[in-house]
């Protein structure tokens, strides 16, 4: 249930009522919402005098549920980009999947530019699953993030792949992403609820669509209203591609959730071979924007080698999406 | 192994060379085929003075292969319709997914013409899950689809769901469609195999591509060159949707293989309010074909009642497949 | 729902009642057993008169159930091999994949004796993925086995691969298997509904528990009650085993239904290694029997060759697998 | 490649070594060890001389793999309890799923000391999939299972969630518990990598074998050796239980890792119905422990209420599980 308080009750009050009614809450302008589990279908009688109005929900997607708010979220990075709301756009982001050295972001800043692609995106804490591999720069990392934030007017979406780093990523990140793997961290999803940038949160390749939503609610109900969820492939039998891009599971949440969704065709397939047919079919999807990984020689890349693009790919796919943007309806950036 | 013996050998011979060297065989024009495992790597010798040419492949995906044959095959329903080949056409079925009634039949053929949809899908016998569903009227819905093939100059596309009743499909289809469930049939692979009709191999939800294009083999290493590829939708942990549309799977099809492929999202998907955007998802993938279930009453339709689409909700998807199509340079048929 | 009419109905009234009410129904005794779908939850007032008594179902799985008939059923194979009922037994059938040679089945029915294992498993028609693969020896193959079973006396289960000799296999066997391949296929299932003999019936490795049992119930509601259910690993994310064995399955099957269940680890694990223990693991599950793939020769197997162990890995494992059994009050036959 | 360096090299050449040879390592006893990717096939020459003896391996499965060392390792929890090494013991763990007051812990451990079980399992920080269900009760849960370890000499495994409890975890648990959403976390597994306490690594539901060998690869290469595997059930297709139990996966991980296994059937099945079962076929597995979840009164527990089992089903299927441990040659403790 999602309870909105009157305007003008004492926060001693509201912080009692929330522990006494097992409630979350956050301020919104002037307003407290609490929110409390959906199986609770009838308006606890301590909190009726302050209730301005609430709404009963059918699971625990509340806050992201078009149920509760129809119209899709708008999420701004800087001034000038819009995901979500009525801005039909879709946004193309772009970048290495790791951030390697300063020249190789330099390059790949550049071919952004070239593009008019406005974010960049590339990891610093790379989630591998052998110690072995490749782990990422880490700070320095970030650090030349920022370097080509100044230097090329872009933003940049770096990951955070655990709580312990997770307060560089968001001081560095305009958009925060959660990766696959981090996607029920409470740890990160609560630094994450509490601050007020974008995050961009990826979907478990295990976890279902109502535990992908669920961990958007944990941001949600920390009062940052910023989160834009990101389709990348979830895990099947099938192995001779890396993923399997989940668009069924695209057009569930485009129906059942107010927030902007981003899809990246880069991870799903695992080979560059089937990326650009798989953005073409995003855009089709009419979604709000595209991560696709680019690598100035993807051969000799540190990790993700098979899949990202190099920009000659990358340059002819991205003219190739505009006409179906427009087809249907979409402003490609 | 693919040998192609040299022409003009005599027929008992080519009986004895191909049970000797276990080798299954076909003629084409003049010359024979002859097909053994693809473990075997070298020429075996007794074959050697009658070989023209050989080709070792690397899995038993082989007639089916870039590598065997680098052209997409082309497959001609009538005279007029074109599958593939240089035809960069995208024909979109539809109809029913049962036929019901003659009534019911003859209205969905109706609004296929309206739309200027060329061929017309419908069930006869039904693969269902529990015998205590309806199972589809059988031969004589055979029969009424034939009356509207006359009637309208509509192609039909129908379902054999075992051998028992293969030769009746056979006869009444002008397409053989194979179901998810029929997929590893050898009794329905083999039947097709010997006919020179178009077939429509559905992929099994629980099938890997690997295993998928194996079974268009069985079809292909008996002569019938005409087999059409059709991804549906996969099983996944994933419960929301009904299945898992796989089109990283249909970019590994149309990267390795050398047939047409068609997608129904309608099965995908299993709920109709998400099977536009898929569809626009599919042309933007540049494939041969659609399959979209549509009925006159969805609500009272005998099986699949969640997916299919009224008529008008197809027409106006059916409209905005055009720009898209355009936009990758394939034609909407 | 299920409906059991009063006895001493005219066979015509029956067949009448039958279609009028859509019910699928079988003659028990003196009595008919009429059924209809489980979504009718109301008995049709024209079949109110005749009605003995009744019972409505939560889903599909009916006759199958324990709601239905709380009490597990008995199988016989003869007069002395008994599934399920009070047995208490759990029995292991033993033999190679294919039948390959007299001389193989030969050995292998040896094998059989020594170790007081009473049925003898062998494949006649192989259900592979590839046509270029060792397809089975067909009717030759069912000759070879009807010679072991007159020699040792033994019985024979083998498997129907398509309707197309499903008459062949239901002659010669003295347990129709119904292969994991063939699961949904109606033909099959059809003709073994209509005979008084075991069948065993595999679980699709893509197929929900819903949809194993509800195939059962196409056997069931044509009067053949003489059915096992088959277990043998479903299909998953996991590559390092050929598949996952569903023991959770396996509990489900025992906790809602009446039908005597038996485990296939070989199929399930791919590979010998893994066998005994698994093995180990079914009889403690304490289920109704036991397949076990094994080959004189394992290496040069004609299919599946990793996962076939040799006799001394099978006398083995058998001699383990008795106090086990005993520890959970079965007897291992 | 696994390095075994000579004894005696000096600590700031180690480091530089390391530095230079992208080389993970610890010192066992006087001896450093050097990791680095299996996929470098030759000893790098900067080590030569430095070099007692090294191993190339197949995988990025090393420290943990059979070809690096046969023997199970063997991991103490205090001075008496023995997981795998030579001791043959199969261990029961029981408790809540959560701790959720002195007074329903300190009933569970005396449920543990009755049956003479001596490690207790109970959860402070749960990883819910919704932020609006109980999340556990934190540091406040770690001091009441302080609290029963010392009242019952019993000890104690519990969860940690996320990183940033990661300190308290491993500061009052005798065994860290990383759970299967966690099993990704670098955060958690570096810290566990640096102390020298037992920790029980999950299976993520989503990963593979392969990933979750490697989870605990990052944690073997920091050089702490005492990590036990459990497998609690992976995602599939298959919704009538919670997870699919894999036991091909178990067979797997005994035949090919020198870890010791533990077996948790609570969270595959997911309803107390078929624990029993599952829990007797894990014992007929040779596994080295068992996880049951058990509550007072299963009906009220905040969480997992439906899979666990009441101290009447506990004590009852305890008591079956000896005479199979005994019959596989386990001590059951």
């Amino acid at each position: 249930m999602i309870i909105h308080l009157k305007e003008g009750i004492d926060d001693n009050i509201v912080l009692a009522l929330a522990e006494q009614n097992e409630c979350l809450y956050y301020k919104k302008n002037n307003q407290y919402i609490f929110i409390n589990s959906s199986s609770v279908k009838q308006l606890p009688q301590a909190l009726e005098s302050y209730t301005e109005s609430f709404k009963v929900l059918s699971s625990d997607i509340q806050l992201a549920s078009k149920e509760y708010q129809a119209e899709k979220r708008e999420i701004r990075v800087g001034e000038e980009i819009i995901f979500g709301g009525n801005s039909n756009n879709t946004i193309v982001i772009t970048g290495p999947c790791s951030v390697e050295s300063e020249e190789q972001l330099d390059i790949s800043a550049q071919n952004c530019v070239k593009n008019g692609v406005k974010i960049i995106r590339a990891g610093c804490y790379k989630p591998r699953t052998s110690p072995y591999s490749f782990q990422g720069l880490g700070k320095e990392g970030l650090i030349l993030l920022d370097g080509v934030r100044k230097k090329y007017g872009l933003k940049v979406i770096t990951e955070v792949r655990d709580a312990t780093h997770v307060e560089d990523v968001i001081e560095y990140a305009d958009i925060i992403q959660i990766g696959a793997k981090a996607m029920y961290d409470q740890g990160i999803l609560r630094a994450c609820s509490e601050i007020r940038k974008p995050v961009l949160l990826k979907r478990g390749f295990g976890s279902t669509l109502q535990e992908f939503v669920q961990a958007a609610e944990f941001i949600l109900s920390g009062g940052n209203e910023q989160v834009i969820l990101c389709e990348r492939g979830i895990r099947t039998f099938e192995t001779k591609t890396r993923f399997t891009f989940d668009l069924c599971g695209v057009a569930y949440l485009k129906q059942y959730t107010n927030l902007p969704v981003v899809l990246d065709p880069s991870h799903a397939m695992g080979y560059a071979y089937g990326v650009a047919d798989l953005a073409r079919a995003s855009v089709a999807m009419g979604v709000d924007g595209l991560l696709i990984e680019t690598h100035p020689t993807p051969k000799i890349a540190k990790s993700d080698a098979a899949q990202q693009l190099d920009f000659n790919q990358f340059n002819e796919m991205y003219q190739s999406l505009e006409p179906i943007a427009k087809a249907v309806g979409k402003n490609l950036i």
